[in-house]
């Protein structure tokens, strides 16, 4: 196997499933509803680092990517658990009370409620799997198949502040002490990111996303995803992507594209709207940054002198 | 904190959680049906060893061990899904998919649908969430509080036999390609259990059962749950343990009565009957062990000549 997008396409195809390949999974649930469910697992030292976050950011944290997900669907949270390995020597500390104080503050923020779980003890590594439900209208969910050429592309909030954060992270363990209110904002997008969900549920209700997913592995992936599930293409304009502004603080002009386009993690909705509904988003916080095309499987970017096709070069596993 | 099921309580106190606290959590879904939910953490070394589990064994247990919470509430298991965490030497392998396809035939074997999960890398070891979702008459789940005194205490199956297995592993790693018949069944409770679906929706659809657990941490200690949450005692016959039958190979007397107590992973159900419905259970291949008594936390075993308080030893992670 190559990757874990192969992967599940290859689980997909194998067991004939028809629930798999969207932010959540849809499945009936009553007459006006559908019942969306997600899990996301972060593994310490290869999602996050214990000496990296607060115990109560990663509470934070790994019910926020799950709360991503539905807001991607355009739903509403409703519940949660979380399945947690713990090593014997955190079990000792106050680090379960604190995770879940930091779950429970974003919690109760959405109107979640925290509805069970699993505790294992695990030999040396922390392990969470975040598992969140929500409610659809029935039949309704954005899925990542509707995109149809001429539809615009559009990102919530700033790119690439998550990656920034992780870079600043990564050059110095000190930083969680960082003074500047920049180095502030960039930690606070990777270690406290914002579930879009008031945005979502708006899109939805308005009919106005065609397709949508949530920037968790990075744009360039992340859009590709939109591409294979609707059969089209993509042409982005470099000078219209919402770059963070705190990174020009931290990188140059190329390294801070590269966090823009291959940084995952920044939890901003990344979807797709008819042209005759795209007047509907004024006001909004969101960007306009390509439209829709029929060349299947093709993302290109210009910058105004060249156009490059894009590869999906965010965050994988394998 | 001193276990496991202390944190719960702190956690389900801290935050005032009503669904807690039962194998599953039931939630609404429509006029006529519940939701339930639950989720397991399978960590290598921990819950299990590669060395003695076949991949599809792996598979068939992380989706057995959800089923059976289903099944301890009289649920009917509709979807499932699991989140993984996978060493970069066993992605690149075959054990993935070895593991779905163990997996998958127990899941047609209840209709259960894959609708999702996650794949993360781990630096060292398999971890495994195992999420799966039914349904359940609305009002209806059999949960762990509803034991009153007088209630017979049943059990269905025999007892000790996955900790049997269990011990045959440990012992002796050649032991998969065990040849006596009592060694391969010991093995296959151990590596293949099989969740009581069947006999807990019989025992919700005839109201039967006024409280229910399945054995996945040991007799003693799932009892104890079911009398804790009951606010009961309850007095146990050892005559009537209905003790495996394969495990007098394997130990002495006194070994085989603390596999039988203590001894988790039987996936049996544990259930309480009020009198008048006893007689409903001829012919099903369930046990009565005991009579649920008004001493509140006072669990006792007698053998005909001493009765002795019973501890609950059975599996704890902390």
């Amino acid at each position: 196997m190559t990757d874990e997008f192969d992967f599940i396409r290859y689980i997909k195809k194998s067991f004939d499933l028809k629930a798999i390949g969207d932010d959540c999974a849809v499945l009936p649930k009553d007459a006006v509803s559908d019942l969306l469910v997600t899990a996301d697992l972060l593994v310490e030292d290869v999602d996050f680092r214990l000496e990296w976050a607060a115990p109560e950011n990663l509470g934070h944290k790994a019910l926020a990517v799950s709360l991503s997900d539905i807001a991607a669907m355009g739903g509403t949270p409703v519940w949660a658990m979380s399945s947690m390995g713990i090593p014997e020597n955190l079990w000792e500390t106050d680090f379960v009370k604190r995770f879940y104080e930091g779950w429970n503050v974003l919690a109760a923020e959405f109107g979640v409620e925290l509805i069970g779980g699993d505790i294992s003890r695990s030999p040396d590594r922390f392990v969470v799997d975040s598992i969140a439900g929500g409610d659809v209208p029935k039949g309704k969910a954005i899925l990542r198949s509707g995109a149809r050429p001429g539809d615009g592309i559009f990102i919530s909030g700033s790119l690439g502040a998550a990656a920034g954060g992780l870079k600043l992270l990564g050059a110095d363990a000190d930083l969680l002490d960082a003074k500047e209110d920049w180095q502030q904002r960039l930690l606070a997008r990777q270690l406290r990111p914002t579930p879009r969900i008031e945005l979502g549920k708006w899109l939805l209700a308005n009919s106005i996303a065609s397709a949508m997913i949530d920037l968790s592995d990075g744009l360039s992936s992340d859009l590709r995803h939109i591409c294979d599930a609707s059969g089209v293409g993509a042409d982005l304009d470099a000078s219209l992507l919402p770059i963070d502004e705190d990174l020009k603080y931290l990188a140059g002009s190329d390294e801070i594209l590269t966090l823009a386009l291959n940084g995952g993690e920044d939890f901003e909705l990344l979807f797709t709207v008819a042209e005759e509904k795209i007047s509907l988003l004024e006001n909004r916080d969101v960007s306009r940054i390509g439209t829709v095309t029929e060349n299947a499987g093709i993302v290109q970017l210009s910058d105004g002198e060249q156009t490059i096709a894009l590869q999906p070069l965010g965050y994988r596993h394998f």
